[in-house]
């Protein structure tokens, strides 16, 4: 696990640069048994593909994803799962005149140092492309997730550059380009990222995620406590600058009679604690969100430096994201059902089946 | 790795319940010949120690590590590291009354419906006091970032409830009983506190934390992002519920022509990124901040269950820190240390010496 | 996991060195609920204890140990367990006229130069008195696939020397010093014995391990093979230089028509295959062997050199066991159970409960 | 890492059945700048193909390897490498008579008791093929060894049922099928065989594996010490049966005073140890050998059950080889090499550059 690869026993190793020949992953530890096709993931993947829409990369991918292993007959067999996406629209040309250039904000730099030797067309492997193998490894969680525990995992963007969500109607989620919740606007956002393409310049965004239906007691005390691993797997996506748990930062400011969710014999009365308590899943929802910074690879001119120390403007043409936190969603509700069924399995392993609900537990939100 | 390890390469294991026998910690994998000594874990025991300050537990704990194993002479062997600390302070007939109730805004109700035998006593395993052994292994960690790589690990409260931090002091932050930075707000700091305490309630508190003098390059693409580490790392704190790099949760709002850090051959512009590119340090400053949930043993009555799933009214006596926020910045700065250890350590393997820093790179903030 | 680690759910750690202040140990991962005391482990620890009888170390440890944590009212209750022994009886004077020479046949050799810092007392790390925290750690896992597995791991010494076994006589294996099951070779063991001492020699041993009543289906296909592991975890005994399963070397030799174990509807003919197939665990009683060199402390002069190259005659002196083989059977069976609890676990977490055997499956041998 | 992966800083994880579309394998923290291309890894490939000749396997396989990330201009990037070998002769209706049947001596059984659902065609997951994908990734492990720390992996089969080399002349390994390394046995060898497949049978095999020119100290005390590592990477080979290190199961009856190798100025006079001492590599020549067994899949009939647990006789029908253990050759360099290069890296995090060999240590063989 040199760094390619999450979870413990629901293992996801990726591979794969953006102007590669292809993308691949392994998923190792899949319970056998659970009917899965390559329809079953492509569904996510259509939802990060690029080209979907005007305000996505111009870069045109299928992503058509091939299961290679691990599936027999339909079904899971409980060996490794080989996944495979091809690429087919690299231009690397784009990209040779950057060979020698660190574009600022971007793993030009850290990976020049670091390597030596380092991918540079379309960022190599530190492109979002990777993301698409978190996609399909992530479907196969989801699926699992969904059939053999009513667990959904389902994120939106709840807030793009000034543009908030006041209310969340999940059913506008799917429907819009922007995996909004809030249809009233849909307006404002159009116009804005229609003015922010015109500048060339890219916006950052929020993503919140939701997990309904888990168990209580996932996750491990102390160190890989459930909102650790958590804030583990949604950090690791490309442009995440900060993750928080149910009310976050603005529990800075809340006494502590304030924040403690209180219980009676119908359930949770609130839920400031996003559903963990001391690191374990309390069985009210999982709340999460994560912070994308704008992409750095803009068209407005900025003061860079090249591999010799030397003082350039840059400016980075090629086809590029100006919201990198739209597509994100698919891939945040990925590594969260990544993350949930690995601390299922850790949880089956040392303490048999996960608790059966009773009427009153776990508990909902009031 | 059953949830009470950190680290892939120095390894951190701990043990201990609240009232059990003692506190224990294997330190697995440090470098061999770093002169080490029990007074060298002491500062920082003493800093996290309660008892210190009437704005913390009055549980009275004198946090006496001993080294067990692992030093020779002075200088660690390479081997495995057993430290301990003994209990001495343990009241657990406090604790009895509430063996069948569940805190709201705990780990008792998860603890219990995970594990079904759970130690009551003080929270047990649940227990902020689990910390001091990582605040014992993290001094071993920052020892050697210092003394071997001149690399500086420091951490503040940069927000109490409602008093933030306006600037940044860092000779203060030992000067004062909240690890503030900022001498002008400690009247302030000292009239909430003090209310708070009358109030039997708890608040929440706001904790930044920075490493500077990092080489260029530590962190793994993917998963193991530098970032993702540092936020698994923070969050498994007790009482974290957000983690943020950089600018944050700012970064919503900002365009990419505003958070990208442009780079001259004097070095970068400034450090929106907060030290981190595509998951790798970049040489600049790490910072990073962490929000600490105001504790929920408070004595303020509030609504609960029992085991029985029956309503009662909770009232946590006991002795508890009003604002669990302080005391956590040793903690913090362990954390953060463990993980940069770590990456060091990985960073050697695969990369060979860090890279040395030219006259220009890394390049300080302007 | 720096070394100091086994088991990837059921995870043991050790640390301390032989004239160390302590020995210590942390379980992670066990199960919650299962009845476990000090004495438990005691009985484990008191079959491997030094100076028990004439043909062991006359070092005098009482080898008492403590839980530390982990166990509440009797039970383990999920979280980690710690473990300590102290050391009493250290002589480290015996030893500072080595301090600058190698042993030949020893890690004084390896260890100097791996980590130029070593506790050269008694070996330091490198003594089988580290194995005392595998027998305690092991202890627990042979009791819950006892109790709640009906699994039973069982060791002997099958061959000492020129002395072999040539019945088994389980009954017989604790009421000799050599663990041995043949009561027809004592005599000659007594007398071969005696012998070895008076030349101030030592001598090679075998161990034999037996898992019996175990399910279908443990292990992993590819690397982590049952079969593997148990390589794994017994090779990682001081002294051991080999490792079978089932026939072993013997395979070599033998036809496909004469080792394949055929089956019937009563169950498996034969087993040569030692209860693994495919590296999974077949249903038929686990077996393996160990080979155990001698101990190369002994006080017979040797050439060897000392740390400044230079030649030395070298005579061990200190408390030693001629035959390190024979205390080494509890610890074949603690690292065996060890291995088979992490199993255990990896199997509940992927495929859910183990397989209860029908009438006819999993067969035993005919 | 659930059973698919080996490594833990040079991490090798493969997926692929022997029917299946393709087997891959993804090589995870290979250091920066090694220069490599696919004819590298053909070169193993080629040696451990099926159908070379007429004493292994009809099956006929290009198994042309393709390098699909990771490498950029010809050097890694210090980024994932990805594996691909698409199957191209597979003759899946060979098998279906045997979907309901359990081979004896096969991972039919184990695998259907264990996963309920498992891929019969040619043994699927279970099938030798896979073990393609481990020389693919060893022969990366190979060349870093070679080329960055003047180490040579090398093996040869040392014993092909009744017939033993009495001689080790290298140079004749690789000019005969066999990899046999004593050129006075080869018309007996071939004697043998030619009798062995006319017979319907198969038979074991041993294999020799060495490494030369290792630096002192690669390993970890305790649980993963190098000969621990040794065991455990070969052990997890298909068809192994017992693994020994130096003299093996000999020392048994070895004296102390024999075994142990002495040590003079001119270096060490003997290598019983087989090159490791406490775990650790010593500098000297590591030697290990392996058992193979013969294969279960034989034209003999055999009797059996099918999954309805009736009586039934097999004769396995499809290609298969007669002796397992000759083809082993490259995967047992394959597997050494991987363990080799894990530990060299962790060397690396833990105690800086490898220890360089002054004209007198590492010692040579007498």
């Amino acid at each position: 696990m040199a760094g390619n690869s999450i979870g413990k026993l629901f293992t996801v190793t990726t591979f794969g640069e953006s102007h590669g020949v292809a993308l691949g992953a392994i998923v190792d530890g899949c319970p056998p048994g659970l009917a899965i096709t390559e329809a079953d993931l492509q569904i996510d993947l259509d939802r990060r593909r690029p080209g979907t829409s005007r305000y996505t990369t111009a870069r045109r991918e299928p992503d058509q994803v091939k299961i290679l292993s691990g599936v027999f007959e339909g079904k899971t067999t409980g060996t490794s799962i080989g996944l495979l996406i091809e690429n087919t629209d690299q231009r690397s040309k784009d990209y040779s005149a950057i060979s020698e250039l660190f574009r600022p904000g971007h793993a030009d730099y850290t990976y020049h140092h670091k390597y030596g030797n380092r991918d540079y067309r379309g960022g190599g492997r530190s492109s979002a492309r990777e993301t698409a193998m978190r996609v399909a490894a992530g479907a196969i969680a989801k699926k699992y997730l969904a059939q053999q525990c009513g667990v959904i995992v389902r994120a939106c963007v709840n807030q793009l550059g000034p543009v908030k969500a006041e209310q969340y109607d999940w059913s506008q989620v799917e429907q819009n380009p922007f995996f909004f919740p809030d249809g009233n606007k849909l307006e404002s956002l159009d116009d804005y990222m229609r003015e922010l393409k015109k500048s060339g310049d890219s916006v950052g965004a929020k993503v919140r995620v939701e997990a309904l239906g888990l168990p209580v007691g996932l996750g491990e005390p102390v160190f890989d406590r459930l909102d650790a691993e958590i804030a583990h797997t949604l950090m690791g996506i490309n442009a995440a600058k900060a993750v928080s748990i149910g009310d976050g930062f603005e529990v800075v400011t809340q006494k502590g009679s304030e924040h403690r969710d209180e219980m009676s014999p119908q359930g949770f009365a609130s839920n400031h604690a996003g559903g963990i308590l001391g690191g374990l899943s309390s069985g009210q929802p999982l709340v999460a969100e994560v912070a994308f910074k704008p992409t750095s690879s803009i068209m407005v001119p900025g003061q860079s430096i090249n591999t010799q120390g030397e003082s350039v403007e840059m400016v980075t043409r090629g086809r590029h994201d100006p919201c990198v936190g739209i597509r994100a969603v698919p891939i945040v509700e990925a590594m969260v059902a990544i993350t949930l069924m690995d601390h299922l399995m850790r949880h089956k392993a040392q303490c048999g089946d996960v608790q059966v609900a009773t009427p009153v537990l776990p508990m909902q939100q009031g």
